[in-house]
């Protein structure tokens, strides 16, 4: 069903395990395309919208009992509202959106990390976007065990609040979490740009930089 | 999909316009039910886990901004949870579960409310509810210019907070809710009990507790 519908092409995404370094990336490419004349609306998941910050709240809240199906819905009601709300209305003005964690996190995270077939929570995100596919899907590729201790970092060095419900989980989640990643891009390589995360940031972004312009290139190659 | 599922027998959900008195007939049927020496689980939708009563917090305010499929998401969210955290544990333990909303108030409300295809809901709602499918629904009818009517007094004779989502919409939404049940029912004429909700309450509560009861015994035989 994704498959078959068409990627809008100012969408980009950002995927990958805790502490790969997304939100970064995602200030520095915005910052990056801002200087080379688009115009960028970056957002994250979930956020961004009233009734997506108070999920995010309760997502936050390891105290707050959720069952595998709640949380996935959850995210997937802030996701909704994102993408009508804000990701919708941006792209039709022109603007090149980027967002930190999208559908593919509800594969890797609810699906593999949780246990839950993620074939079947295909319907369900298919309702909540809309089919709105994304041009290209950035994975920042990371050993868990790594990501975890620098994720631990940042946030002791920041006011972030780190996600506890997340943290809570041991290894083998996260280490089932980066092996669903994979697992979604070796199915459907095609759309996924895969770039190692343990390199500085600056370099990164670069391969990043590059990848994107020439995304957007080809696609005003086409248009034109 | 739902047809298919066996229903659960000691699962019984009132369904029915603003104003239809289901939270009363919850109240008394429950009473009723314990009087005659069983064990009665009253539940809402959405509500009571520590989810359930944020989303109804997150739904109740009629100043955040929900889609459509955002609410139908959360609604569904806060089921998910009340399913598994309570409902199921409650029936196992050979409890009477009665449920003040359940499914078919996404299909009336957001369905044939919200103008969204009530078929394209059932996947989420067989997801969330992991096909738990009541024994018997029961539907309390009212016009919705009388529901309104009463369910304002209601509010204001009490500290009850109303549903200002609902009662920002128009009548029309009120009537195609009510159409949309009608339809339901029509559908799917088993496992409804259609009651006018009119008369006095004690009046409905009777028709209410005997056809409960009836049910209950039909099980009892069935399992003896």
């Amino acid at each position: 069903m994704r498959i078959s519908s068409p990627r809008a092409p100012l969408f980009f995404t950002f995927e990958g395990p805790e502490g790969s370094g997304k939100s970064t990336q995602v200030t520095l490419l915005s910052k990056a395309l801002e200087k080379d004349g688009h115009v960028v609306v970056a957002v994250r998941e979930p956020g961004d919208t009233a009734v997506g910050e108070a999920v995010r709240e309760l997502l936050l809240n390891a105290d707050v009992d959720l069952r595998p199906r709640t949380e996935t819905l959850l995210f997937n009601a802030a996701r909704a509202q994102l993408v009508d709300a804000v990701i919708r209305p941006a792209l039709a003005a022109g603007r090149i959106v980027l967002c930190d964690r999208y559908a593919d996190s509800t594969l890797a995270y609810q699906g593999f990390g949780l246990n839950q077939d993620p074939q079947a929570l295909e319907p369900l995100i298919q309702y909540a976007t809309g089919g709105l596919i994304p041009a290209l899907r950035i994975y920042l590729d990371l050993d868990p065990e790594r990501g975890l201790q620098r994720h631990a970092q940042a946030a002791a060095s920041s006011s972030q609040r780190i996600w506890d419900r997340f943290h809570a989980q041991d290894l083998t989640f996260h280490r089932a979490v980066r092996a669903g990643y994979h697992k979604l891009i070796q199915c459907q390589p095609a759309g996924w740009m895969v770039i190692d995360a343990l390199p500085a940031p600056a370099e990164v972004h670069q391969q990043i930089h590059a990848s994107v312009s020439q995304t957007l290139a080809r696609l005003q190659g086409n248009s034109s």
